[in-house]
């Protein structure tokens, strides 16, 4: 299979990259790094990145970014961080490259387990983990030439325990290996509108 | 108890207004009707409500909107209407707000079975009324003085079935009246961070 992976030189990027490496042909995309970039907050950028590829089989997505802070030092302005970034950017490559995928393609996006059990400073991320879990069971009903749609929703990572790990005390944290197993799943499997839990 | 109620004029607003009128002071609010006006999308209309309104122990919202469209037609655009209407709308009565809002006051949103349970041009529906649900859960556990926060997610309501009975065929469809039951809990009871399922 071709397959596009946004968000490749990440920690889950690059254990995906080993996970679906061995088997497949990855087109490896970041914002600076990788075989080819894409800024996933402009639709226009996107628009460039399905150009350069052409036809795909399916695109893992392991990016986007959110505002962690207090609630009440939260503005309008900074939930639109998260909207425009982790949730449209995300939208917006299933929405753009649908119609390029080949038939049978699947689409692999990245939420995370605050959308289901809350943390501290991560009212933005409850929301667009949340939204993009929606987004999934609501688009993969209509996307055309049996193509796939689902989201991968890991815990923490031990390999970003020493950035994020303050957040998650009393989380299990996982080996990143383990999450890459379900974006494996998601790419070699037949569901669709799924949310795959990994914790 | 002082209670705002957007969207007041509504069908789901007319229902909250019967049942929670008879118990408390109700301050009805909608984009041209009612005792105040107010632009859900604009922040600065929101922070101008809540000039006029000074403290108050419980804020309704049963407002918003979001585009219908076949996925395949749907555009980045498309989905902003719903992300700074129905969702954004909501989070800003919340967080704009809460500062003024009184010791133990509960605030309750609008989301919609959609998140749950996908229908044909409902993707943004699924992803708007997703993230009303994160939000809840993300926010509920960081708001200041004992405030609370939930969510009413109702089923279609038997009087709105001539606009949107095609799109929910073979849902049972409930009285207005239920739907505003799960308003009621919510204010005068006592959890927080919950999506109170109407269905």
């Amino acid at each position: 299979m071709k397959i596009i992976l946004v968000g490749a030189s990440g920690t889950l990027g690059s254990a995906i990259v080993t996970r679906l490496g061995r088997r497949h042909e990855l087109i490896r995309v970041g914002r600076q790094s990788g075989d080819l970039q894409v800024d996933i907050t402009q639709p226009d950028s996107i628009r460039a990145l399905f150009a350069q590829v052409g036809r795909f089989d399916a695109l893992v997505s392991a990016v986007g970014s959110v505002t962690f802070a207090p609630f009440v030092e939260m503005t309008p302005e900074a939930y639109q961080q998260g909207l425009q970034d982790k949730l449209m950017g995300q939208v917006n490559l299933v929405l753009l490259g649908q119609a390029q995928a080949a038939e049978g393609a699947s689409f692999t996006l990245t939420s995370g387990i605050v959308s289901e059990h809350p943390i501290r400073q991560g009212s933005s991320a409850a929301m667009v983990n949340a939204a993009l879990e929606g987004f999934a069971r609501g688009a993969a009903i209509e996307l055309p030439r049996g193509q796939r749609l689902n989201v991968v929703s890991p815990t923490v990572v031990e390999e970003s325990l020493e950035h994020y790990g303050d957040f998650f005390l009393g989380f299990k944290a996982i080996p990143v290996a383990e999450a890459a197993l379900a974006y494996e799943r998601s790419v070699e499997g037949a569901e669709t509108g799924k949310i795959y839990r990994v914790w």
